[in-house]
């Protein structure tokens, strides 16, 4: 870890800034792909499938023998772990059910806020070496909890020609209605444009290469909407004296293990603990089986000493990581302070890998500064908002005049006329039934 | 109008086509301007502005001696329209705050979701032949009630270097911090990036020409987020038997003078009113000024008669328009069943322009169908939600083993030691205490 002595306020940008790498690049690889399976369809994906996944597919959905033979292929120890962990998510997101608002604004004039689910939607499980079936279950429940009615998924095929049995249960499981054998672009092209076989959806979600991130640019352009830009997953720990160094080195090697791109950074206002924490990290490195992952990420990765704790949270406000842990036994006035992250984990036992499986919040968040400006997932990723008026006369009077005048004003006088036509036609009624 | 005479409904996806024009073949262009403000910062946006807007600008912020001047150029009457819808859009936004959610998902584990403020936005507001003060209050009001501490607005200056005073005035009104004569992309491009005089901005919203919005894409792909993207501005009427058909004429031009793409339709199961609505239109366009761009937007737009109550409302799902108008006295049945649409217009009385000025409701919202998707702004958009976690060891213990197994079984080993060390740590210290 590259360590940074009490670095002044001018260089924190500098500190907090993420490598460049972008997915723009790609986008004409992936513009190939997307227009192949425009003009192809199921065809198209095929062909990408033989390709890229070495598996030659007759049929891209996966059939109700398949579902049954992952479920007998899940440990019963597994499934109740993914059981247990779906019950947690599924509570914190029926909690997050929203209110409708319903205003009367002035005399006359009820304005309401309704909330209706996102009709259909698809979901992106990369393969690899990591069978993502935690992920299935943190985008598949809010669609299900939010009342989608269509929840496709998409993840690529084994060359056998079948799908990691964990992910296929987690999705079954979890209510996704369609799931499909198909991975890379095709499968984000599939989805936001629609083949004889994967419908067309509304919003795409989920996680992937670089080519699968820029696939979700480029429809977003167009087609459909996406869940969020995403980067390399990113943990900042915040440690003081009262921090335990094996549960912060553990956290830190955590984040390592993904990918060698993967951001770690350790903000202290300790120098023993630092150097307490490093050593445990030294410690337990070796008996990592990705450590050789862990070891290229951490070369890239920082530890910063800062002075006091609201310097350490306007340091975090300026990284604005994806996950941030405050491992310290007092946490609240570092987390009242803390507004740019995507999750954050309170105290020593509040370790990122309980919100990666089990505790009930979201693991799909703002990554790459993001948190700036995006939510991570929730239910309302699943939703959207609809906004209803209703006006009386006694309404078209309340603001008719001031319609007339905005609308002259600028320039829009069939804007006008729409709230002239209703005034003229209220004062005639009036003067009829006074005679 | 085209008329469509229950049309069947494998036609009904042509008939709700919209136009396919998109702003991705401007990119070579836009994304020249937006690397030129990258590189030279105010200096190429002072030249674009000289180039486009044929405005010599020294400084590119307005200044609080002009802000003063635009207070003063705009008449009592119209401050007074601007106070009385700025109150109506308050109240409405005021009433979407989130209340915070906390649930203890199990044993020893709470979660919470919070919102905050996204910190620094940054608002477009078109030139043009209508100054669109309206949008002003429709963006900076709901940034001002989330909290927003950077509230930049760019509109383009007039060629004698000063700005459009009712939108200076709504501007410093609504509480926008800082104004700039910007116009264009390189608007967008300043408040992506950052210049000299204009803050780097977190969310950029407003709607503007087919270069704004291809500058908005553009920075979308790797700097900022935006608000929604953009098409042409659309408004769907259903109408029965006991609409008005002057109103419903009336509502329909008022889209229609938009611009010659605004996208216009008329939904009824009365073949009687579709008739009569078309006569009103005849009637009263030659009285509008601008009646050669209504014209030109009425000869693509679309009268579909259809057999029930039922059908309307699955067409309108399948159009999902941006602004849909309920012109018929009974609409709760069709307004309950309406899932994809930007803002609903209930009953004869509450016209578009009611909410496009003054009812309280945003009239930023989806076109183009993205009401499949996308919600219209609202107080959400200014904001973002983090989750948080506790877990006490009472929590490690819920869900350790399987957090332990989900890790295990997805291959990411620290992830499950992180756990492990807690476990074990817990465990020591049991033994210790019976000791």
């Amino acid at each position: 870890m590259k360590f940074y002595d009490n670095p002044p306020r001018s260089e924190w940008s500098d500190i907090c800034r993420r490598p460049a790498k972008s997915a723009v690049e790609l986008h004409a690889v992936v513009r190939g792909v997307i227009e192949d399976v425009r003009k192809r369809g199921d065809d198209a994906v095929r062909d990408y499938e033989q390709r890229f996944d070495k598996a030659a597919l007759s049929d891209l959905a996966v059939s109700a023998d398949e579902i049954k033979a992952a479920e007998a292929a899940v440990s019963d120890e597994l499934k109740e772990a993914i059981h247990l962990a779906a019950a947690n998510i599924s509570r914190f997101h029926e909690a997050q059910r929203f209110q409708p608002v319903r205003v009367e604004t002035c005399r006359g004039i009820v304005c309401e806020q309704r909330s209706v689910p996102i009709e259909k939607v698809g979901l992106y499980i990369p393969g690899g070496t990591a069978p993502l079936f935690s992920t299935v279950l943190m985008l598949a429940i809010p669609a299900r909890i939010a009342g989608c009615s269509d929840i496709v998924l998409c993840t690529p095929p084994r060359p056998d020609g079948s799908c990691n049995p964990a992910v296929v249960y987690a999705a079954h499981y979890a209510g996704v209605t369609r799931i499909y054998k198909i991975g890379g672009a095709q499968a984000i092209a599939a989805m936001a444009l629609g083949t004889a076989s994967v419908p067309r959806v509304d919003k795409i979600f989920g996680p992937g290469n670089q080519y699968v991130v820029a696939a979700k640019q480029l429809v977003s352009l167009e087609d459909v909407a996406i869940d969020m830009p995403a980067g390399p997953s990113e943990v900042e720990v915040i440690a003081d004296s009262t921090s335990i160094p094996q549960f912060v080195a553990a956290d830190l090697l955590s984040q390592a293990e993904h990918g060698v791109d993967s951001q770690v950074v350790l903000v202290s206002d300790d120098r023993a603990m630092v150097d307490r924490v490093l050593a445990a990290i030294d410690e337990q490195l070796p008996r990592l089986p990705r450590r050789e992952i862990a070891e290229a990420a951490l070369a890239n990765s920082k530890a910063v000493l800062l002075q006091s704790r609201p310097e350490m949270t306007a340091f975090t406000n300026t990284y604005a990581p994806e996950h941030l842990v405050i491992a310290t036994e007092q946490y609240d006035d570092i987390a009242s302070g803390v507004t740019h992250a995507g999750s954050v984990f309170l105290g020593p036992w509040s370790c990122e890998s309980a919100g990666d499986y089990a505790s009930g919040t979201n693991h799909t968040l703002p990554t790459k500064g993001y948190a700036r400006a995006y939510s991570g997932l929730c239910l309302d990723s699943f939703m959207r908002k609809m906004t209803l008026q209703h006006l009386s006369p006694a309404g078209v009077e309340s603001i008719g005049r001031a319609v007339e005048l905005m609308a002259a004003a600028e320039g829009l006088d069939a804007h006008k006329n729409a709230m002239t036509v209703r005034m003229d036609y209220i004062k005639q009624h009036k003067t009829e039934d006074n005679k």
